[in-house]
């Protein structure tokens, strides 16, 4: 089934380059598209944080991997499926980030902890409610704690 | 910026129209379309969680808010911008989900607290990590944490 989306805002970021770790040191934000007016972000500063779901655009098809490959080409991690790693290279090439939200001005919302390089079209943004966080015990693979130490870092 | 997606599975559940409430009550799982294969999905056990990234195709184009409503059309709540609330008359019509993973067999994954409908595209499967979750203190309105009172209830 082919779907078609339009992107409703578009990321600036002071990062232009997907490298891989150290995401909390650039300053972001999100603005919408000429669609939308102010009225479409009434009442998200109540919230702490936001969903964004974006398009990774400057991923490369032929690089998109439908089976397994070793997160991050580390070959001393396991061999995983693309469905149980985030990284890019991914078959519609979607994000997806809890981000902290800092202030709104106008069509502009100000964010922390944002993993997208700038000029990334956005195409939702949801509110974070507590009760759409993960339910029970969290468990994960070793090798994803690895992956992620330096992720948010500053430096 | 106008996107083009394909649907990479299908969700399969007991409940078939998209109604407000009590969705732990269903089963479900998601089904890999023919292009994957079950490669895609090695590891993904190992995770307890998922995030579901869904098409609800049956959203009525003409329903799709671009700026303000208040949430279930309850005048008791306030005013709310369509990308402040989770709401699924929404522009691209994209839905999210953290879902607590039961058993994988083949190219079908199990899970609990799912709510789409059956027959909804899947667009991504991503592993969830403790680390994309919020960092620092959650907070939001009252009105979200009464909507979503019998969300998950089972009756």
């Amino acid at each position: 089934m082919d779907i078609n989306l339009s992107s409703v805002g578009t990321v600036r970021s002071t990062r232009h380059e997907p490298t891989d770790d150290f995401w909390d040191m650039e300053e972001v934000y999100l603005e919408l598209t000429d669609e939308f007016s102010e009225e479409s972000l009434y009442g998200l500063s109540d919230f702490s944080h936001l969903e964004l779901i974006f398009f990774m655009d400057k991923v490369n098809a032929k690089n998109i991997v439908t089976n397994a490959r070793h997160p991050r080409n580390r070959l001393d991690w396991p061999l995983v499926g693309i469905f149980a790693q985030r990284g890019k290279n991914r078959p519609n090439q979607l994000g997806l980030t809890v981000c902290k939200i800092l202030k709104i001005e106008g069509k502009k919302i100000f964010v922390s902890g944002l993993d997208a390089v700038d000029a990334t079209p956005i195409l939702d943004i949801k509110p974070y409610a507590r009760e759409f966080g993960p339910r029970g015990k969290i468990v994960q693979p070793e090798w994803m704690s690895q992956l992620m130490k330096d992720y948010w870092q500053k430096s």
